[in-house]
């Protein structure tokens, strides 16, 4: 069970692993920085800490982004679109974004 | 089977369904507009149409964003995140991207 509020959950179309995608955004250049997956505990706890905070598909667990690497997001807002079925946080990424220590985990493959 | 090029198939992961999730962007504002799904021949029908095209997982078909309402996103670039997990489409969108009628899916709800 999470703590996640109700009226937030019930709005929520989660996959069938229970998981909604999170686009990542920073705040201040625009750049779209990464995309995680949350269940409700996650998104939860990203709602009350103010800090990104995924459910790894391959560890299986809660992984606050930044937590090893100290690049943390402080997510300044949170929505929901249109279906219920992804989420866009919009953040002040603290370093490079993605694990690699690129700015973005889109910038080195470009198909078009 | 696909016509993908079979080297940028050799890139992609995708989920059990066979679909990677496409995060779209407007070129010009930056501002996220939706995300979509992509089997292996919606990501070969974006690339060399130069129109974003997804596979509706509810309708079971391909669908031309803007076929119906006008609403077409011209695509500029396509890229692929460090996990070759995630598409990322930067587009010129015409007109409103979400089919509510808002600039994009994301305007309407906002969490935190």
């Amino acid at each position: 069970m999470s703590s996640l509020d109700p009226a937030i959950a019930a709005r929520l179309k989660r996959n069938e692993a229970g998981l909604v995608p999170a686009v990542v955004q920073d705040a201040t250049s625009r750049a779209v920085l990464m995309m995680g997956w949350m269940d409700d505990e996650a998104l939860h706890r990203t709602l009350t800490t103010g800090r990104s905070t995924f459910w790894s598909r391959s560890r299986e667990e809660y992984w606050v982004k930044g937590e090893t690497s100290g690049h943390t997001q402080h997510v300044r807002e949170v929505r929901l679109d249109c279906d219920g079925d992804t989420l866009l946080l919009v953040v002040d990424q603290v370093g490079a974004a993605c694990h690699t220590g690129a700015t973005t985990c889109f910038d080195e493959d470009r198909l078009a």
